[in-house]
């Protein structure tokens, strides 16, 4: 009878295949572990898309962000990982041998990585979603220069984005600030005066994105109705990115937001089961950090399951 | 009067030009600063030679350790870093403004980031520096897959080489155990044991690493005279290595060995003072760690120099 099942126990099995999840496969192949990466889809999460990446080391020109995760990919496969694309509903981490179900198949191995990503929050702004990467932007230092000698619009709390507004003014002229609710607090104003180049523009919530081929201009609501702003680009910060882990099952222990908490060694609360990536409780997004977190995790996941404590290696190949 | 001096005062210097010095001055050129990387030679180091990196992430192909480094390198001058070569002789941290001196000049920046690595050990086995990168090797995981279906040596305490040997077990055929003293202790003898492929060589020393092209054979001094060990490759586990901190003449907290602790935003215990890669006391020696501390370091030293807490961004890039 064919249960649906495999019976195959892995060595590791990688939900998530993006930067970190793809760093952790590449590691453990080369280590000679048997890996399997369960991914909804290579388009989706922060990596898939068309934006150009600047600052990932080892790459002089930009490259586009899905390009550099299909390398990371490639090379996972060269090394023995095997990438299978469908999307995991629920996992039961309690016993030695982990359980990772999606709709048509259970998986099962003795250790799991979870890393996928933080990407919960749906574009809420019309116009939002299809002018991502040409005009839409989330991250002043991933994006920033992008906008250089041009006029930009941010729009979130002032606390949230004071230190975006900071780096954004080393590149763009103009800086229009638009306040989610429409009001701005004086306290808030005077903070915002700091900024030499940021106009407050308060009275004002964002409507709509519009464009053609790019993003051309923001509609506003105003105290006098709608009214259209010019401008080469948006930095939204609406709303926090959210882990996504809406499949574990599992008590695992969590920060605020619900982010993943892991010791220095990406090492869960739960024996056998390690998170790298966004859903992890670390601030900071950086496809370089990811990267070194999968790479940590592999060496933990290699200590665990040959049960001694430790992972030393002596040269940074 | 020309005082050999630079009287700029740079926002960041950068001591030692590897992959996380070289990674926190892409990202740190990214964000605008104005950044110098002091080298004392791109050939030295970890990541100078000619050895082949096969799991840094986004080369589906392996790729020369120098040739990736000189990528990074490159990528972070066309963000604006300057890179100087020269050897660092002495640095002063007690003020706000930082001195860093070569034997002919002094540097001024409000930052530091140290990243000089931890290289201190020298080759002291005759033939080991000739054959490095052809048959002499430092690092399981790092160069255990060159040894595939082939025989090995591997020298050093067992304590220090059992998670080595696990490894090269993956890969090589037949290893020979060899004592830097030529004794084994009982209790050691059993551990190894545990290793199919394991040979141990009580009673031999390796005397000399010898080949042409490649290393071809060790010699070894044994109970009855000089043998000689055929071998394709040998794994030397002698001493540990030292962080290169010869010019820190300031006082700052360390580790075990000398090594650079850092909390998990590689802030030293000096302000204004930030340390990456294998000078700190991290155990694990991995290029993409490496890179993400650069990332992390730089994204500080912004926080730092603009007086505020934290550092955020949004997405991957």
């Amino acid at each position: 009878m064919n249960t649906g099942n495999d019976d195959n126990v892995n060595d590791l099995i990688i939900i998530g295949g993006g930067p970190a999840g793809t760093s952790a496969a590449i590691y453990a192949s080369r280590g000679k572990l048997d890996v399997l990466v369960i991914d909804k889809d290579i388009g989706q999460g922060a990596m898939g898309g068309e934006h150009l990446v600047a600052n990932f080391p080892g790459f002089p020109e930009p490259i586009k962000a899905e390009n550099l995760l299909k390398r990371m990919r490639e090379q996972a496969e060269n090394l023995g990982a095997r990438f299978m694309q469908d999307k995991v509903i629920y996992t039961d981490f309690r016993k030695e041998v982990k359980l990772v179900a999606t709709p048509g198949k259970k998986y099962r191995a003795r250790s799991v990585v979870i890393s996928t990503g933080s990407m919960g929050r749906e574009p809420s702004l019309p116009g939002e979603a299809m002018f991502q990467g040409r005009g839409v932007a989330y991250c002043a230092i991933c994006d920033g220069a992008y906008f250089d000698g041009k006029t930009v619009a941010v729009t979130g709390q002032v606390d949230r984005v004071l230190e975006e507004l900071y780096l954004i003014s080393k590149y763009a002229t103009k800086i229009h600030f638009i306040s989610p609710t429409g009001k701005i607090k004086e306290e808030d104003l005077e903070r915002l005066s700091e900024f030499e180049k940021v106009i407050p523009m308060p009275g004002y919530r964002v409507k709509e994105i519009v464009g053609s081929m790019k993003m051309e201009a923001v509609l506003l609501q105003g105290p006098e109705g709608e009214e259209r702003l010019e401008t080469d680009g948006i930095f939204v910060y609406l709303q926090g990115n959210k882990p996504v882990i809406d499949y574990l099952v599992d008590e695992m222990e969590k920060g605020e937001n619900g982010c993943i908490r892991t010791d220095e060694n990406m090492v869960t609360s739960v024996p056998g089961v390690f998170a790298v990536g966004d859903l992890t409780c670390r601030k900071v997004r950086q496809i370089s950090i990811a990267v070194g977190e999968g790479c940590k995790a592999a060496l933990a996941v290699e200590s665990f399951l040959r049960g001694r404590e430790g992972a030393h290696s002596q040269w940074g190949t």
